[in-house]
């Protein structure tokens, strides 16, 4: 029997960190959750963190994922962006640590690739070939969509890494 | 009676973050502990940001600071720099919001105003003024050192926006 691995995809934000878990039993790749934390925006940056990793304990808790994966994104914008963004991935990356499991990281390009096939497709064209290769998924926010997506990029990586598996 | 509150000055790093702890009574500094937790370099990002959370949470548990404080950092080197530092400081914030505590930012400037009296000072100048004004500290690194000038800001600033005290 192949064994089937619950991979959970995390895109950081302050405002919202979107997540998504799938299963992967050999090729075959299935929608379990997906949600977004939103983390209030009226106090103090400590406790935004603090709610956005509690929301991510929750969601380890109650859905007792294998392996995790956040993409490795990069803001150019200016350098306080690119900060908070690192303060939101920092915890993001932590709670599944936490939990014991590894976590992968996939530069923007790798996912858009593993999702479409190609380097250069836009955010719009990925939301939808996440509902093409998870025509099941139920998803509340683009954030959780971009986190399906960080998903099913791990599933390929770690699959095609054994066995030659193409996703797209 | 004047009350005694214990600050926490967190020098947030990837590799090593400091931490210092002093208590302010009326307009009385006193050092009462400082460190460096180290991050292994040679295991991925999310195993390192739990060692850093792990280190800061014991230190939370054995002193029980009151108040908490970290630099509001800016990295201007590149943006992978600014990404990283941002991630070491998201967990270094979430730690003591974890234990109920406020953690406030201060500018760089700040910090130096509040050490030696002057935006300008470099980073020999803040250490060495850490060392006259808690003649009794001990640290085992720039990044202790570093952490203790950010405490001492704090109580500075908390004080002075009471009673008007100066620490220079």
């Amino acid at each position: 029997m192949t064994e089937s691995i619950r991979i959970l995809g995390i895109d950081p934000g302050l405002r919202a960190t979107g997540w998504g878990i799938v299963t992967i039993r050999g090729s075959e790749l299935a929608f379990v959750a997906a949600g977004t934390v939103k983390a209030p925006v009226d106090v103090e940056l400590a406790a935004r963190l603090k709610v956005i990793h509690a929301g991510l304990s929750d969601v380890l808790q109650a859905w007792q994922p294998d392996e995790a994966a956040v993409e490795q994104t990069f803001v150019n914008r200016d350098a306080s962006a690119t900060l908070k963004l690192g303060q939101a991935r920092g915890v993001c990356m932590l709670a599944p640590a936490q939990f014991g499991l590894g976590v992968a990281e996939y530069a923007p390009n790798a996912v858009k690739k593993a999702i479409v096939g190609g380097g250069h497709a836009g955010k719009d064209q990925i939301r939808l070939m996440v509902r093409v290769l998870l025509p099941r998924a139920d998803f509340d926010s683009e954030h959780a969509a971009d986190a399906l997506a960080i998903a099913i990029c791990h599933a390929h990586h770690r699959q095609s890494a054994r066995a030659g598996l193409s996703v797209v």
